[in-house]
């Protein structure tokens, strides 16, 4: 079993209280070597990247759309800075889903969701993502059962049609633990640099702890396609999630085995253009 | 001086052979020292560029928009991916302009322009940018020469109005020599990893040199002006470079001096709903 095997939900029924928040599956080091992992880990990133977004700019029209759902605190906003910063930023493409707009409720769910897809070669990022439209939307009974029913389909129907069209989808479940949250948000609280990232709005989701948990196993257990499994990060240890999540990235940039692109033009000829040309004046 | 000073453009004719591409002003230090200090400097790019987000989640309306231009190979990229990705991708918002689409070509060079511009809190990087529309437009004739004279009043005039709104616009003019390119271009050929970053149409503007010298030398004549000056970095040492542009970055981030904001919230309140709440049942 390999790394992001252990990390991937099995079919069948999801209960998060049988999942691991503080586990460090596979990975025997500290949680300095764990950070040291993750650096050594951004090398094989970058380069399989690199060619990613080569072949992207000539002929290939495949990329990688990594989903990040979790609780509030579950560290979303940490895979970015440092998983995904490890990347060179011209590769990646990251969307963030606040509440929808106006504009953007008067559209199907998936309306702002596919405008956000990643081009051709190119990392895409969603730090919240449709999967909102099933979980708060469940919770806050945003929308009817009927129309949450749908989606779970239409979700499913989509993810589909998008890994058809070449793009790789890595679903990650941040799993926090009901205690670290409680310590982060305190934490915020705590230290004037961090009042920003403190909305009292997220208490008040907190309170409602068991219905988020219950709508995530849920929306895992039907939306967990094989062509588009999802995974559960233990989240509680910052530096284990950063590290697995690189770890999904890396296996899904092997999986696409992205290839420089051949010249399209004659080497010696242009080689000979710039061997012979005439000097500056 | 201090050491962007050194770099800045200073009012009144430009005559770019009198620039340097190969110095390292104001730096005493060997190639390994120069990368070592851009990996320090990052520290200082990550807690501005973090506290301008912070600002801009909240009450402010300031960003950041640097500028890149410069013949190819002098290393646009390079900078995004060594300066730029310093800083926590979810801040930064990257543009790489390539030639117009129709769409783009319908309305005035400044619309797509427009639309690209960072959002409060970000940083805004653009990758060639509207200078293209007095540079290879005027090389390439692609305006009439009445309409490329427009373009630089409105660059201004633009930029002004971008000032006022609180953007501070960061222009960097990469500075490469005509025989490094020719290496750089050569190493493109040499190298099948390079091969996709190799365009013949490179050759064909190389061909124009002096052309490009002076549609440079004039655009930056008349788009240096006080509230949005250009700088002239050195580009033939890629170390001094990426380390340069982190300089005027950081300069930039401190000119604003982000805070951290204050507490919307009553703090002590909000602690008391964590502290006192029921446990999960």
């Amino acid at each position: 079993m390999n790394l992001v095997e252990h990390l991937r939900l099995p079919p069948g029924p999801v209960d998060l209280t049988q999942w691991a928040t503080d586990e460090a599956h596979d990975f025997d080091g500290s949680k300095s070597d764990g950070k040291d992992a993750l650096a050594e880990l951004g090398a094989d990133l970058a380069d399989l990247q690199e060619r990613l977004f080569a072949e992207g700019r000539t002929e290939g029209s495949r990329s990688v759309l990594l989903v990040l759902q979790g609780m509030d605190t579950s560290g979303k906003g940490g895979v970015v800075r440092h998983t995904v910063g490890l990347i060179d930023p011209q590769g990646v493409r990251i969307t963030s889903f606040k509440a929808p707009t106006k504009d953007e409720l008067a559209h199907d769910f998936l309306w702002r969701i596919e405008k956000a897809l990643p081009a051709a070669g190119l990392v895409g990022v969603f730090d919240r993502s449709h999967y909102e439209d099933v979980l708060i939307a469940r919770v806050r009974e945003l929308a009817s059962a009927e129309e949450i029913e749908r989606r779970y389909g239409a979700i499913n129907d989509f993810e589909q049609q998008l890994v058809a069209s070449g793009t790789v989808v890595v679903k990650c479940m941040l799993h926090v633990s009901h205690e670290v949250q409680k310590e982060r948000l305190l934490a915020r609280l705590d230290d004037p640099t961090k009042y920003w990232k403190f909305n009292p709005g997220d208490i008040d989701e907190r309170e409602l702890w068991p219905d988020y948990r219950e709508a995530y196993e849920v929306a895992l257990e039907r939306t967990n396609t094989e062509i588009a499994p999802w995974h559960v990060i233990p989240a509680d240890k910052k530096w284990y999630r950063n590290l697995a999540v690189g770890w999904l990235l890396r296996d899904a940039l092997q999986g696409l085995n992205p290839q420089w692109p051949d010249a399209d033009f004659d080497i010696d000829e242009q080689r000979a253009r710039l061997v012979d040309e005439a000097p500056l004046t």
